[in-house]
Parts: C-alpha cells; structure tokens; sequence
C-alpha cells in the first residue's frame, strides 16, 4: 500500500475489472452494444481496462472529456448531453477527428449544427419519466419534426437516447425493475412508432444495468458508476458492498469518547457534499479498514455523519472500534463515486500505482 | 467580459474589496487582530486583494494550504485544523520558513509535536457549542493539563481557538447574535479561568463577524467566507445580495416550457452538491444575469432546482423569463461559495482577469 499523509483516492482495480467483465458479457449475452460512461472515472489507465474487454465506443457528459478521451485514441464517442451550442468550435474540431454522436431536442439546435462541415450522429434526448432532459417521449410530432429537420442537414438521425435517473430514487431491485418495465415498454413503444426510420435505442443507468438481466427492445446501454459503483448503488440495490471498488482513506485528527465520535482529515472537499438519507439518518459515507490486498471492511454501524470543508464527522450507535487513534487512517466508502472521483486531482490503485484523471 | 463557452467563475473584485475593507474596519474599531480565514478563495492574487488592506496574519484549512500561502510571501499562518500527526514532515519545513500556529486538543499530539526542532505556537481548540472539534470548553481539568504538557515542551501557549459553526444554522440576525452571546460569555469565562497564561481568545466565523458590531473578550477573528458571501449567508442575515461576489456563468442548453423549466450546463461539479432549505424547498442557488459592470440581477423568484453531475435544472413559481433561449448564458449564485470555489479550477473577475488557485 502507498503511503498515506492525507486524503487519498484508492480504487480496487481488481473489483473494477470484474464490474467491467460482468457487464460486458451482460451485454453480449442480451446483443447490446456496450458504450459505458466514462464520466465516472474521468482516466485514460481506466479506460484502457474498458478496451481490455473489447470496448470501442464510449459515452461522456461533456465535450472537454470528449476531447480528453480523442486525445487517448477513443474514436467512437457519444456526448450524453443536450448540445451546447456554444461550443460549436470544439464540437467541429471533434467531429473532424473521431466518429461523434450528439443528443438533440429541438430543431433550432439541429439546424445551428448544420453549420459544421463534418457530418454527426444525433440521437434526440427523449424524456420517459427522468424529467431533467429530453423532450417528452409523448411528444410524437415534435420527435417527428425533429427528425425530419435532421434529415435536410448533412448529419444522421441515429434514434433516441433515454437515461433514466430516476432509478436512483429505488431503494430495491422489485423498485429498479419495475422502472425498467416501464422505460423499456415506452420506449419499444416509440421504436416501433417511428419503425420507418429504424431508430436505435439507447439507454442504461447503472441501476437498471446491474438489476436487469433481460433486455428488450434496447440497441446500446452507456452505464457508468457500475465500474467503482458506491453505497447509493448498495442502497438501491444494484450491488453488494463486494463489489464496491472505490474508498478514500482519512487520517483519523481527533476522537471523542464522550460524545462516540472520530473527526477525520476528509471533507467535502475530497467527498463531494453528496449525501444520502437512510434508516439512521443522513450519512455521506461508510467506515472501514483495507487490508494489504485491497479489500474493504466496514466497521459495523460506523458512517459519516456529516462533512464540512475538510473536517468529517464519524459516528456509529455502536462503541466506535477502540482500536483506532488519533494517527490512524480509515478509510470511506463514497455515496457517490462519480462525484468523489471529480474532487480529487487524481487515484491510485490499492497496489499503489497511479490513476491519472482529466484536467478540470 | 470574458467570452463564456462554459461553466465559468466570476468574482466581482469590487464588491469583494468592499467586503474586505468593512471586516478589517470592524476588527480594527474593536481592536481586534484581523486573521482572515483563506479557505473560501485559495488564491495568491485575492491574498493580495487582503494585503492591502494591512492584512499580515492569515488563517488556513490544511497544511496543503499553508504551504502555498508561504510560498506566496505570508509569514503568519494558522492552521485552523486539528493538527495530522502524518504530516509532522511537511509542518517542520513550514516551522523552518513562517510563524506558524497549529490548534491541538490532546497531550499525546503535543507530545509527538516536541520532535519538530523549530518551535510553533499552540491554539488549544475548544468546543463552545458547534459540537464538530475542539475539547469540551467545560473540561478545565483537561485544557489544565495540556497547558501544562505544551509548557514542558519547545512550543508556546498562544490561547484558545473557537469556530462557531454552529452560526450557519441561525436563519436572522437575531439567532447569531443570541449565539455570538452565548459563545463570548462562555469565551470569557475560559479567559477568566487560565488568566495566569495571558489566553488569546481567537474565534470568528462569518454570520458572527457580518452581524455582530462590537466584540467584548475576543482578540482575533477570522472569518472566511465574508469575503465572496453566498446563499447561505443571505439566508442567515449575514449580508445582503448586493455584498454576494461571487457567480457561476452557465449555459442554456434546453428549455421547457411545458414544466416552465431549463437545462444549463452546470452541474454539482462546478456548483458543488451543497444545497439549502428553504421555505420553497430545497435549492442549489439562484439564477441571474451580470450586467457590464459585473452586477448581478435575480431573476425573480427562479433558482436552481436541482443539480446533477453536469446539468443543472432551473425553475420558478413563475413563469421563467421569456427572453433566455438556448445558447444563453445565465449566472448562479451559489450556494456555499467556499465548495464552488474548490470546485473551480480558477475563477476571473467580472472584468477578465484570472484568478488562480492553488492545485489541488
């Protein structure tokens, strides 16, 4: 293990590894193209892994990390987010280097991007439940409006995009499939209504990914979180605490036995301000050790209790472990991994070898 | 104004300067020590912004940050954190270079802070109210004996250290001052008590700094956030939106008018995950325009509603304004300016210039 001063990212490459196996043979079993997100881990060294099981074609939620994954030769790239318009420049550039595909929702935007000299692929952002982006999936001749406003562009009409986030609002695999049953049947439902035009369908959330195990009617699945996955995903019920691959180890500054409480060096600042409300209150991370191997063991009732800037509050309604001092370093299981990995400049696996991260 | 593509940082330099000038007014008509806290902004150029206003003495979050401020020519540093043994190392290189102040809060980290061979000076950390860190304000056997433990060893006593945390939860002028009241009387007291070691009594957060006008029994504060001010801030009556300096600029990327709300490019990675109650519901910030001069108007009554990794969703009680379309630019107040700005990579004042960060 690396030495430990502060604050430090750590991910379990071997964890990691299978989430990224078990999902691409997921997919192949279901004949989905897998095009995972890689706003997670934000690493060309993880992307790599992604390529190790045969994965050409990525998902990202942004253009700079469009351009950051060009750069580490990824030349399929899906950009899962509403078109800025603003950055039609940066876009050009990316569309003349790699194959792009872009999310539309309004014809205004498509006919701006006829402007480009290279042709696109646009999928239209439809909404099936999620309510952030895309239009409504209902909305049959608005959808048809834009796809006939894309066919007098140079670019192509690819088929429909959907992400449903809120799976994450489920709190168990009964909750994430019958969100599944619903999105898959709408959107079967708008395949065969604009048939003419044999739209693909794109989706794949983490939690439905990691519950589903039959997919209808679906072309492509772009998770992301899967790869370290967090105890949002824990909580929903889309993985065991095994298949966590992701901590951040803290200094442990002061303890308090009167009032059963640890203040760690670790804070929002490294963990993001992500919280989640569970049956003991808000928390905004689990507690443990890792071993010499890597693996994490929680220290049974023992969660964040809240975080300020640097400071993190321990708590438990058990004795908190006295075999830990002040000195000692424990280590956090994330609410969520995405947000964590974008507060810290970089990781390290746990044999110690580094993680590099996009430039923010 | 700098061109905008993206989710960007705006300082207004003025209004911060103002805010700069009022605190260290205060502190000098209540003669106190001003020792402003530089968590909030990270940044040499804003350190500088405070240098003229005769600041010398400054207050840090990390030994990260004490580094990059000794770096920057301050030689008067606290670290306002309870001290990491792990990084013993790092702060004997700084003991070398500045005057430097740690807070501690039990004998064992005094003792292991007698192998440093240049000497610091000690802030016993207590805890007055805020229940996150410091020893107990009534354990007077305790503070007693680790007086006596710093007096055995090369480090001098400096007095007591007290961050009043606890003042982000009042929401009028009312709750901080009846809380600033509470906290002086008890400060005093513990002055009162270890009179025979001359106590420095340091505390100052932000609501009590803003709202409290004359200061009795206090020698130094050293508040952080004043100098941007947020959301927060104003919802606790500690400033007014016109003292806000600080702005998000984000895109528009999808409208809605059917649920009368927008898309921007600006998510939880740029605004940070912080939110707040309020009697409309949760909030991640309000929405509103900069004019020329780097002066923001609120949007009636609209506010970020909710924020993911990378979008941010807008909404009102009334009818958004029809004038913003997609490719708009649109500016947030946020929130909890001190995790926007560790969000950032830098920022620039509303006149273009760049404000650097120290790297994370």
């Amino acid at each position: 293990m690396k030495e430990i001063k502060r604050p430090t990212l750590f991910i379990n490459k071997a964890i990691a590894k299978a989430n990224i196996k078990a999902m691409a043979q997921k997919a192949k079993i279901n004949n989905l193209s897998f095009e995972p997100h890689f706003k997670t881990h934000q690493s060309k060294e993880v992307g790599e892994w992604f390529r190790e099981e045969g994965v050409t074609a990525i998902t990202v939620s942004s253009v700079a990390m469009a351009i950051y994954f060009a750069a580490n030769g990824w030349e399929n790239i899906t950009i899962a987010f509403p078109v800025n318009v603003l950055e039609l420049e940066e876009i050009e550039q990316l569309a003349s280097k790699v194959k792009l595909t872009l999310l539309v929702q309004d014809t205004l935007v498509v006919k701006k991007l006829n402007t480009l000299t290279s042709k696109v692929y646009l999928f239209i952002e439809v909404d099936a439940g999620y309510h952030r982006s895309g239009i409504n999936i209902n909305s049959k001749q608005e959808i048809q409006k834009i796809i006939k406003t894309i066919k007098t562009t140079k670019h192509r009409f690819k088929g429909f995009y959907y992400h449903a986030g809120n799976s994450y609002n489920a709190r168990s695999t009964k909750d994430v499939l019958a969100l599944y049953a619903d999105m898959s049947s709408k959107l079967a439902f708008l395949k065969q209504e604009f048939n003419d035009y044999n739209p693909h369908i794109a989706t794949g959330d983490t939690p439905c990914c990691s519950v589903v195990d039959v997919f209808e009617g679906i072309d492509s699945i772009h998770p992301g979180n899967f790869v370290y996955y967090d105890y949002t995903q824990m909580a929903i019920g889309a993985c065991t605490i095994n298949q966590v691959a992701i901590y951040v180890s803290c200094p442990v500054v002061a303890t308090y036995l009167d009032r059963n409480e640890w203040v760690i060096y670790g804070g929002g600042v490294h963990l993001s301000k992500e919280s989640l409300i569970t049956e003991i209150g808000k928390i905004a991370g689990l507690v443990g050790s890792l071993d010499e191997n890597g693996d994490f063991s929680a220290f049974p009732d023992v969660y964040v209790k809240s975080l300020s800037q640097e400071h993190g509050t321990i708590a438990s309604s058990l004795p908190l472990p006295s075999s830990i001092n002040v000195g000692d370093v424990v280590y956090i299981l994330p609410i969520h991994s995405c947000m964590t990995v974008d507060c810290m400049p970089n990781a390290f696996t746990t044999t110690g070898a580094l993680i590099s991260k996009m430039k923010k």
